[in-house]
């Protein structure tokens, strides 16, 4: 018997996610220490103290399930934002909310678009479900909308928008998404991905939240595991009309998020100024990059994330392998059919000299 | 628009899973302390001592990604019975086991087994993919198992089978489900759902691993929301056959479990000392629960859970009702059609005694 000749139709072609390396990994297969990650665009800051004091508050109570309707944290995402509580769906991470919305929404006889060098869960899920990828060539290694727009058919019943994207770091304006949302029909729902848009100046940052009053169809993904340092607790919530909100919280398991990454949340969600330093940080070490960068003569995309993508115009492989004998990870992303270039998550400041130092070193 | 025209068929009549009744909750709507909760199955002996010490040495990394290959857990999962890592797939609680086994192998056209009054989660999940759901009425409120061999067709592609079975805490022997997977086609995946298996005697327990040995349509779902004390962090695993264990790795979101479950389920399940005392409380207050309701003429089912299903003879709600102004939350199974019984979960002597006398007040 093989089983896969039972498996549903997309999962026998579906490939797992590549994580970045862990850490301790590296350290049992190379017996090195000292090592440096920037390959998951985790945050450089640690863990905020808001989030270990809550969580310390929570310990005695973690054999009792979580709150299934995650109240508390919805009702500080409501405030925060100026939302309802019905228009929130809470996830175990954003991975959760782009594959709930993909089940709530879309079986194999639909279309998903997204992008060329979008963020690579959104053709795992595609795929798992079995539904037609449209795949939208790259302008400059961004979105272009406006192709996104000419392709939709009656069958296109999802759209993943990334912004900032990953692993390119490319952004589209808040004119150009409510442009993009008035053309498209009210039964496609467009999700807008919005991982890293705490690392957008405030000044630039896209206001979804007034476009969501604008489109019923759009629905808002956030992720507690970029800017708030939330990555290993797992945590991120969606924001949308009420009516779809409901959809997902049928589907979705009951307790999708653990009692400490609420409680986690419900503190750092409120700590701004954990936020801002990180998003500081990350002004400041970008520049550092670009100048890095341009003054050893290597083509990076521009990136409005906490990463940046370097194009290497050879193979990144052996350069990605090389940097780990240095003790330095970052990622390679051929799987996002990329392999001249390589991702780097924007560290500490530290961290980012080892990173210069070992490519160079790497590189002559 | 309405986005519930959009939705997926299977969604389009999903209710969401009722979970029990939080403390927190009802403290808030009738302003009364002091409250026990016996609603949800959850350990009564409070979080491990084991699993503490394990998160607190965690806690610096958690703006770091899970591994999402689960390597340090899976190794002590193998050891423990006796399998191979590839045969393993941890679970963001085993809920998250059970929907992603449908998503691997069922779709609209295939058919799913399970029994009446079994887990509601199989028939949600049935439901949210718009498979055919295939009730096998409860012969003693229990599964059986000839009439869901009778009705296996060639659409039949997965048969849910809880042992012990929650709400009714019914229990098969090791030789009855030796004697269905022999009758099985292997075709057709079986999944036993052992979440309250700690609870039964070792002398009885099924030597699943042993059956999955000799049929590798089997998988094994496990869980440590019960005897091990983890509901709060979510986690649970499945054992396979391990070409069925790639099939849901590929499907299963590569972060579905967080650091600290993951920390806390190395720890726990490396504490016999702790399973044992809850094991032990559950099977000395079990034997006060069925007495109390002897000697009160009341109706149980027999349980080898760590619960135990009155029927009252009467509609349960208000009683529930009742009770929960006592500050005693307890669990309606209406949901599960069984609108005259209430399902207790064994707690601590002193819970256990407030529920008698509770109930006592109440029912006279």
């Amino acid at each position: 018997m093989q089983f896969i000749n039972i498996a549903n139709e997309g999962v026998k072609n579906l490939s797992p996610y590549q994580a970045g390396k862990p850490i301790e990994e590296l350290e049992r297969e190379l017996g090195i220490s000292n090592i440096i990650k920037l390959a998951s665009n985790e945050n450089p800051f640690g863990f905020p103290e808001s989030a270990k004091q809550a969580i310390q508050a929570q310990l005695a109570d973690l054999t009792r399930y979580p709150d299934a309707n995650g109240y508390y944290l919805k009702d500080v995402i409501a405030k925060k934002f100026g939302v309802e509580l019905n228009q929130i769906t809470l996830g175990n991470g954003s991975n959760d909310l782009l594959e709930l919305i993909a089940h709530t929404f879309a079986t194999e006889q639909d279309e998903i678009i997204f992008s060329q060098y979008a963020f690579i869960v959104y053709p795992l899920v595609a795929q798992a479900i079995n539904a037609r990828s449209v795949v939208i060539p790259a302008k400059n290694y961004g979105h272009d909308l406006d192709a996104f727009v000419a392709v939709i058919t009656p069958k296109t019943k999802l759209i993943y928008v990334a912004n900032p994207n990953n692993p390119t770091g490319t952004f589209l304006t808040h004119q150009q998404i409510a442009e993009f949302l008035a053309k498209v029909p009210e039964n496609v729902i467009v999700v807008l991905d919005e991982a890293y848009t705490e690392f957008t100046h405030p000044d630039e940052r896209v206001d979804s939240f007034k476009l969501l009053q604008q489109h019923s169809n759009l629905v808002i993904c956030r992720t507690l595991s970029k800017a708030y340092g939330l990555a290993g607790l797992r945590i991120g919530y969606a924001v949308s009309n009420n009516e779809i909100a409901d959809l997902f919280n049928r589907v979705r398991q009951p307790f999708n998020c653990n009692s400490l990454a609420l409680a986690a949340a419900i503190a750092v969600m409120q700590d701004d100024a954990f936020v801002a330093q990180v998003a500081e940080n990350n002004r400041i070490e970008m520049a550092r990059y670009e100048q890095f960068f341009e003054k050893n003569g290597l083509e990076y995309i521009r990136s409005k994330g906490n990463f940046i993508t370097v194009d290497l115009k050879q193979p990144a492989a052996p350069i990605y392998e090389k940097l780990l004998h240095q003790g330095v990870i970052v990622r390679p992303i051929a799987g996002y059919g990329m392999p001249n270039h390589l991702r780097i998550s924007i560290g500490l400041p530290e961290e980012n000299d080892r990173f210069f130092d070992a490519l160079l070193k790497v590189l002559n």
